[in-house]
């Protein structure tokens, strides 16, 4: 018993399905994200029948460092899921919750963690029902985030939603004509991990934009905008999400340059650290696709949330052959906007 | 590109959500696994409305090694998320696939390990419907696993079901006179991991138990036995399972050591390397008590399954102040089972 004694860090015994881990669970992990489903600990949760198909979606996370401005790798799990059902036009009904801390994770920093999944799913109104924790021992890096030596932890969120009824939403919906929206400023998530990483400060600080977008996409619905697609931007940023509806429907997107959200200290922050915001992570912006005839209902719409008030009608579909993404310039040119190949930054989300 | 080129191992770019990745899954991932509901490959999967409650499940797979005599990592993380589903009552719907993988990780090997989940998955008759792909960095070990350095991932499944309306499961519903059977010969996983990772072989060689074990409480559910309580054994073991019960509804149980299935391999493993077989991993091992009229009949609808051939009953659950385990020894003894504590063992599932 002795390396599993009382200790302020991550042992591997916390992993070993016995008395520590229950008390890890019981002492860490329930107070926090507690709820009626939850509590009983058993093998999984059970929730009433959905009124309704079924949308099933899962995500882990990896980002390193673990905890920046704005958020922690616990808040991109919440979020990230969650938008995940949302964009497939589902109201979220539940998450769950598995965890791989590593040997030395501080008990501290996983509090402080823990602490963040449960804020994040009390804003996006969805539990946490079930979970699972596992231990890994301590490594030795050899690449980035040299920081966090013995310090770390994955997550990996799946999430159940009920689909609704009136989205009718998939990328064989798209057509020319079509107005193309950013729900938000772009590039931030991605430039506030980079900039964490490489020790950058700007004047006006970098934040995550990670954020549960179910209410913003449930206005969007109920606005009665006649929505036809819709996605998070999150690895490989607006224009993988772009380039995927291109060759998905065999369209052109055009996209104009001065019509883009992004904020100063985004654009400062791209150009001091060489990347594209275009192909930026995000973890809390949608790139949707509406009928052109209802782009103001839908800019209204986004507008009226919070989440929603930097949003911006960016584009259009067009014909196009090859289909292609265009970028048409501040300077009136035209810059074709491709699928980033893999990813300079790696762990990003 | 340089380091993003042709490649027979895993590199960052794979899980950047760039045209690698996309590679990645089309060529690697789709292929195998592939069905109507993955295929569209967008950001989850859209299921028919469920016949009744859902049961929503989660478990991550961190075993080392990799691959081990009788199955892969892929195995345990299909059978254990489709086992919590089953023990829960439910009739397992779909599953979810989260791959954290590790940068130089052999493609060869993750091309079995796919391979395994998806004969897994079809033995069970449970789709993977959607899925998550990351990468992290390579690392170097500084404890167990160091075979496998830079060649290693982790694997998270999650699980629906729907649960049956005639499965009435609990540990409320235990109480004194019950039967307590195990479905399959017990340690048999935890013995063959630690087997390989100490290098050691038997005269009969000692295969993982990890299979899927939905068919097998159906079988039990259906036989009309009055079953109280399922539980798979894992980590902890039957020993993990038999405190949970006596402490949750406040009853003693006895086992006889003399009905306990342990193949004499088991045995002698455990023998040689000072393990208790009580608390040793099962992967395949259901722990169900019933009411003790029932105790043939459950036996029987065991039995009558393949992976129920060596089912037992083994012991009954008593009044007990304080509530413990205990086993009745062939001697004519009595021991205290308890709930081990941590584990002696890291990264057995």
């Amino acid at each position: 018993m002795s390396a599993a004694g009382p200790t302020d860090r991550v042992v591997l015994a916390h992993g070993g399905g016995g008395e520590l881990m229950n008390r890890l669970l019981r002492e860490h992990v329930v107070p926090v994200l507690g709820n009626p489903t939850l509590a009983p600990l058993t093998d999984g949760a059970v929730l009433p029948r959905p009124e309704g198909e079924l949308v099933f979606t899962t995500d882990s996370y990896v980002v390193t460092p673990l905890e920046f401005p704005g958020g922690t790798i616990g808040r991109l799990a919440v979020a990230g899921t969650v938008n995940d059902l949302a964009v497939m036009g589902a109201t979220p009904l539940a998450l769950s919750l598995g965890l791989i801390l590593e040997e030395g994770l501080s008990l501290a920093r996983f509090d402080r963690i823990l602490a963040d999944i449960a804020a994040t799913a009390a804003e996006a109104g969805v539990p946490v029902v079930t979970g699972d924790t596992k231990v890994i021992e301590r490594r030795q890096r050899s690449g980035v985030g040299k920081d966090d030596v013995a310090d770390s932890l994955f997550i990996n969120t799946a999430g159940v939603g009920v689909r609704r009824l009136d989205a009718r939403l998939g990328v064989d919906r798209v057509q020319p004509a079509d107005t193309v929206l950013f729900s938000g400023r772009i590039a931030e998530h991605g430039l506030t991990i980079l900039s964490v990483r490489n020790g950058i400060e700007f004047d006006t600080e970098l934040r995550t934009d990670a954020a549960p977008l179910n209410h913003l996409v449930a206005a969007l619905l109920d606005s009665g905008a006649d929505v036809k697609f819709l996605r998070d931007a999150t690895r490989g940023g607006v224009a993988g999400v772009l380039t995927d509806v291109s060759e998905g429907r065999n369209v052109g997107v055009e996209i104009e340059e001065e019509r883009l959200p992004v904020s100063r200290t985004a654009r400062h922050a791209a150009e001091m650290l060489g990347l594209d915001p275009l192909v930026t992570a995000n973890e809390g912006v949608i790139v949707a696709v509406v009928a052109g005839a209802d782009a103001e209902r839908a800019l209204a719409a986004l507008r009226g949330d919070p989440r929603g008030r930097n949003a911006a009608v960016v584009g259009r579909i067009v014909e196009s052959d090859p289909p292609m993404v265009e970028l048409l310039t501040q300077a009136g040119g035209r810059r074709v906007v491709q699928r980033p190949y893999g990813e300079e930054l790696p762990r990003i989300c």
